[in-house]
C-alpha cells in the first residue's frame, strides 16, 4: 500500500470478523475486523453512559459548524469551492456490553474479544430505539447544536441496511423534524448497499451542490445502522449508532475533486436475504478477499485519477494481489512494515470504533468523528484524509479529504452554553469567511 | 389547476386505488387510481405477448440515443448543456391477465377493473423473473440497442421499492453485465422510498453530470418494480416492469433548471411493514389526500421557482385546496373544465400503464415512454414536458423536461440492424451536434 499521499486513513465498513485464533497473536496491536485495523487501547469504563462522560469528545460534538452558505441564492453556474462537510454529529446508545463480560457468557477465552478483535465494548439498543429513532436523534443534535434553521436545509439522504419498512424511507419519518417550520421542499430519499449507503449518500449530497439543482442550502447526510449478528463468532463484532453530516461549500473537510475510485461488483460475500431476520449471511473468508480486491481497485483508480508521483512502499512489487489475500507471510510482513505509518494514520481514527463496535454505514464516519476528536482543528489543518468505504455485495470507493489551513476559524460559530456568562457580557458571535468577528451582548 | 405552461402532463405513481363504485361513473373517461387519470380505451389483444406485437411502439424502444458525450473528459468548472434523458428503455413481463377475466373470477360486476379503473390488462411476473432479473433485461436492452460499451458508463443507480434483500443492492447484480468489459467504476447503488425512487435516481444522475464527480461518461438511471396486491380491490391496481434511462448532457429530454419543486412529508398512507410479504398496507383515503396535498405544494414550489406568467384556470379561487381533495363537487367540475386539457396534454400518456398496470417506480417513466412513442420527434420539437412523482410515505416532486428542437436528427446515430444492405453499401453512420452527416460503407 502506498499510500504516502495522505496524512491520515480511514478503512472501515466491517461486516464481519476475520476467523482467527485471537491467541495467535495476543497483543497485537494489528487484529482485523474484515479488513479494518483494531487497536488495543486501556479498558474502559462500564455500565451507563453519560452524555458528559469520558466520551464527550466523540459524542455529540459537532466538529464545525459555519452560517456562511445559509440560504445564499446560486446564481452562477460554476462548482461552489470546497464542497464538504461543515458538522459532524455522531450518536450511539448509551447502554452497552463490556466485552470481557461477553466472553464470559459466550464461555470463550478471555482475551478472545478484548484481545483478538481488540474490542473493549458494544453498544446495542433497547426495545425504545430503532433505525427511525437513531436517526431522528442524530439529524436533531446536528442542527440544533449547529444553530442552523430548519429551512436551512434542502436535501437529506439517509443511508442505511436496517430495513424496518420496505417502501417507507427512514427519511420521511425525519421530515417531521422540519413540522413546524413548514419546510418540506427537502430533497433525497434512503439509498442503501450494506456498509456503503452513508458514502453514496455523501457523494449525491456533494454533486447536489455543485448541481444547477442547488438552491443554496444546505444537505444533511445521515446514516445509520443496528448490526446484531447471530449467537456465535461474529456476535462479538455488532454495534450500533448514526451519524449526521452537514454538507455544503467553503467547508472545512472538503471532498477532493475529481480522484475518487469506485469498485462495484456482484458477490455474495454478507447480505440479507430472510427479510423476517435481522442477522445477516455471511461468508467471512470470502468478504475478507473481496474487501481486499475492491481496496486494490479503488485505490488504483484513485492514483491513476490524481496522477502524481507516489513514495514507493515496501511491498506489492512482483507479487500478484490476488494472491497476497489470504497470505500470513505478506501480513506479517505488511503489519511490520507499516506500523509505524498504522500508528501514525490510522489508529487514532479507531476510538469509537473499539468502544462501541460496528455501525455499518456509519463506521467509516465513526472513524472520521475519532480522528478530528483527538487533534485540533490546528494540528489537522492543510492535512489530507483518505478514506476507503466498503459495502459487501459489493460497493466501494477510495476518496480524500482536505482539511482546510484555517479550520478552527472561519465560518465558525462558537460552541456551547452561553448560559454561565453574566448578563450584559459581550460574546464572540461567529467568525465569518473573512475571518472577521462579530459579537453580541447578553441580555441584562 | 394553472398548467398550462406545460404541454404535456404526467402524473403517476400509483400505490392503490380509489375506493368508489365503477357504475357510478361508468364510461367516465376521467376515473381515478390514487389520483391518477385514467382514460377507457378500445379493448386490447389477450394472451403472450411478443416482441413484435402491437406494442412494439412502446416495448424495448431506445427513444432517443447519442454518442456525443461518449468518454468526453471534463476539463472546466461548469455545468454541461441540457443534462437530460438521452434514451429509454422499457421492460414488462409478456405474461398477463386480462382485466375482464379477472373480474369474472373475482366474481365483480362487469366493467369494474376495465371501465371503472381503466384497465385493460395487468402484467405479472412468472416464478422465472425477480426485481433482479427486470432489471438486467432492461439494462442490456438499453446499452445494446444504443450501441454503447460498458466502459462507457460510470454511474447506474437503480429505485426500487420491491427488496428481496435488506443489504445487497440491486445495482451490485447489474455488475454481472459490466463483467467482461471490466468496467467497475460504477458510482451508485439502490434507493428507496414507494414509488420515488426511479426520481430520485434521475435527480441524482443529473446532479452528478453536472458535479465534478463527471468524468465525461454516462449515467445510467434504473428503476423496476413488481406491484402486487393481497385479494381484494386493489388487486387489479397491481403490474410489474422496468424502465432504464441513459442521462447526459445535450440530451433530447432536458431536465430543466432550477424549476423543481419537492414536498416530503412523513405518513403512513402506504408502506409495506411486513417485510416477509409482497403486499403492502394501504389506507386508500389518506393516500388520495397526500398525493393531492403533495401535488398542490410542488406546484406552488415550481410555479414559485419559474416565476413566469400563468394563465388562469378555472378553478381554486376562494376555496381552501385541502378541502377541495375529497369534494366530488369539485371533482366534477374539475373534470369538466380540464376534459379537454386532459385528452389533449395527459391521456397520451396512459397507453402503457391501462396495458400493463401500476410498475410503482417506472410508472411515470413508462407514462413518459408512452408520450414519446405516440408522436413523432418532429411534433415534440421544442415542447415542455411536465411530470408529478409521488411516492408513499411520503416524496413527491414536480419537474419538467424540454424537448429539444432537433431531437430526431442531433446527435443521432440511427438505430436498428444494417445487415440487410448490400454489401458496398454506403450508410448513415452519425448526426454530430451540428447536424453534420457522417457515413460509412459496408464491408465488400
Amino acid at each position: 500500500m502506498e499510500a504516502e499521499t495522505c496524512d491520515w486513513w480511514l478503512e472501515m465498513e466491517t461486516e464481519m470478523m476475520r476467523q482467527e485464533d485471537p491467541q495467535e497473536e495476543s497483543g497485537s496491536q494489528w487484529e482485523s475486523v474484515c479488513g479494518e485495523q483494531w487497536t488495543v487501547q486501556q479498558k474502559g469504563d462500564t455500565g451507563r453512559r453519560t452524555e458528559d462522560g469520558g466520551r464527550r469528545s466523540v459524542d455529540g460534538r459537532s466538529v464545525f459548524s459555519t452560517t456562511s452558505v445559509h440560504c445564499q441564492t446560486q446564481t452562477v453556474s460554476s462548482w461552489p469551492k470546497d464542497v464538504g462537510i461543515l458538522a459532524l454529529e455522531v450518536y450511539f446508545p448509551s447502554q452497552y456490553v463490556d466485552q470481557t463480560e461477553l466472553e464470559k457468557y459466550d464461555g470463550v477465552d478471555a482475551g478472545k474479544y478484548t484481545v483478538g478483535l481488540g474490542q473493549k465494548q458494544m453498544g446495542f439498543c433497547s426495545a425504545h430505539e430503532d433505525i427511525n429513532s437513531l436517526c431522528l436523534t442524530v439529524v436533531q443534535r446536528l442542527v440544533e447544536r449547529s444553530h442552523l434553521s430548519w429551512d436551512s436545509i434542502g436535501r437529506l439522504e439517509v443511508g442505511t441496511e436496517t430495513i424496518i419498512d420496505k417502501s417507507k424511507a427512514v427519511k420521511t419519518v425525519l421530515m417531521q423534524l422540519f413540522e413546524e417550520s413548514g419546510n418540506t421542499d427537502v430533497e433525497g430519499i434512503d439509498t442503501t448497499n450494506a456498509c456503503y449507503g452513508g458514502t453514496a449518500s455523501l457523494f449525491n449530497a456533494a454533486d447536489w451542490v455543485e448541481s444547477s439543482s442547488w438552491d443554496g442550502r444546505y444537505a444533511l447526510v445521515v446514516c445509520g445502522d443496528i448490526a446484531v449478528y447471530a449467537t456465535g463468532n461474529a456476535r462479538p463484532t455488532g454495534g450500533a449508532g448514526a451519524v449526521a453530516m452537514l454538507v455544503g461549500p467553503n467547508a472545512p473537510l472538503a471532498l477532493e475533486r475529481g480522484t475518487r475510485g469506485t469498485h462495484m461488483e456482484h458477490v455474495y460475500d454478507f447480505y440479507k436475504p430472510d427479510l423476517a431476520s435481522e442477522y445477516p449471511m455471511v461468508d467471512g473468508q470470502l468478504s475478507i478477499q473481496c474487501y481486499f480486491r475492491a481496496l486494490d481497485r479503488c485505490y488504483a483508480t484513485y492514483r491513476k485519477k490524481i496522477e502524481s508521483q507516489w513514495q514507493k512502499g515496501p511491498a506489492c512489487r512482483n507479487v500478484k494481489l490476488e494472491e497476497t489475500y489470504s497470505s500470513k507471510e505478506v501480513d506479517k510482513a505488511f503489519q511490520k512494515a507499516s506500523q509505524e505509518l498504522f500508528n501514525q494514520k490510522t489508529q487514532p481514527s479507531l476510538f469509537l470504533s473499539a468502544r462501541n463496535g460496528n455501525m455499518y454505514t456509519p463506521s467509516v464516519y465513526g472513524c472520521l468523528a475519532s480522528l478530528l476528536a483527538q487533534y485540533s482543528a490546528q494540528q489537522l489543518a492543510g492535512s489530507r484524509i483518505g478514506v476507503f468505504s466498503y459495502g459487501s455485495g459489493l460497493a466501494a470507493s477510495m476518496f480524500s479529504l482536505k482539511v482546510s489551513q484555517n479550520a478552527d476559524a472561519v465560518n465558525h460559530t462558537p460552541h456551547g452554553s452561553k448560559e454561565d456568562l453574566f448578563p450584559g457580557t459581550w460574546y464572540l458571535e461567529q467568525v465569518d469567511d473573512k475571518n472577521r468577528r462579530k459579537y453580541a451582548r447578553k441580555a441584562l
